[in-house]
């Protein structure tokens, strides 16, 4: 049997590959908002900008872009254990409408997370966000484990 | 057959969701310690706190916070690559004792590691484990490089 | 059907595990560079040079330390994704030569955005090394949701 047959593991992959085309956008966003922002960390980043100490102010901390590295960081330490939960919770016999339930919160709580980041909403918005897609993936972790666990 | 038919994959799974579940609970102690020692980095944290000048004061880095920081950074740099080796290696026809001392290992190596990462142990403690799990981690590698450049 | 039946998941597997490696050396480096250039961030790590003050000069970032620390956070953003495209993209229906392509400019491009970050070369070099990879994991992403979302 193929990996791909089963429909539960193709419904994680669409999910899956949202999140991870999103992730990589942070980059994109990052790119962007030191040139906008000309706020770099490497010398060789802001020699186009000017010789010696004219190009030396450009090596400097900007808010804004601390702020899209923070997304990005924090998108890296939730969705890896994502994309390992919901790729095995996939195979654990789970129903279809669950795990669309289950891949559906996350990725909702992802999208919420960066727009609450990024306004920033006030508190606790971005909390709750980071909390819903937290909670998800420790119950698609659950029932893996009890797969795990259980089957052997 | 199905993925989760091979018992070294089903004990492979076992290991890896105890140790992403370790991951994700960094996540959760940061923002404990962040509440416990008043230390955030975005201003919409700290409204609660008081306004203006007084909320101010909350924006500042702690050096607890910064090393729980660090461990979960760790964790995503060993636990990410150990999780895509033990995988595959998983599959690589070793036989169910040898996987298994190699997930024990590497498991061990990474409770030890945040132990001696927190309390903190004197040195070389940290670095010791974390060289466990290192090593385990390439001998893994090794396995699954020998089956993929061989196989063929 | 075995996972490792199929030739270009094996294929994946050859890049997959080199680009782990490769990622996973930047913590030696990291190491190597934080002894050498007496620059660390934990107390309990300087200890074996001296006592009180003497030791706590050690306790400082360095350029080169921080650039290289740079270079593993920008394999895990990138890297981590690749491995996530590629895997599932190896079981898309592409022929082997253009999965081959793709697979090799992806280490190619990690490779020499790499020894780019170490020199340093005069950017665009870096940009371009990171934007060759950056867009050849999302020509993998592509062929993946075409296959996910049309498939069912």
């Amino acid at each position: 049997m193929h990996l791909l047959d089963n429909e539960i593991t193709v419904a994680f992959l669409r999910y899956a590959t949202i999140l991870i085309v999103k992730m990589m956008l942070m980059s994109s966003i990052t790119a962007f908002f030191r040139m906008r922002k000309k706020a770099f960390v490497n010398p060789e980043d802001t020699t186009s900008f000017g010789k010696g100490e004219n190009a030396k102010k450009y090596l400097r901390t900007d808010p804004d872009v601390e702020r899209i590295r923070r997304i990005h960081l924090n998108d890296l330490e939730n969705i890896f254990p994502f994309i390992f939960a919901g790729f095995f919770y996939s195979m654990s016999g789970v129903n279809l409408s669950t795990a669309l339930l289950h891949y559906r919160i996350f990725l909702g709580s992802r999208i919420f997370h960066t727009i609450a980041y990024l306004i920033p909403l006030p508190q606790p918005s971005r909390a709750l966000a980071w909390m819903a897609g937290y909670l998800v993936t420790f119950s698609m972790i659950y029932r893996v484990i009890m797969m795990a666990f259980v089957t052997s």
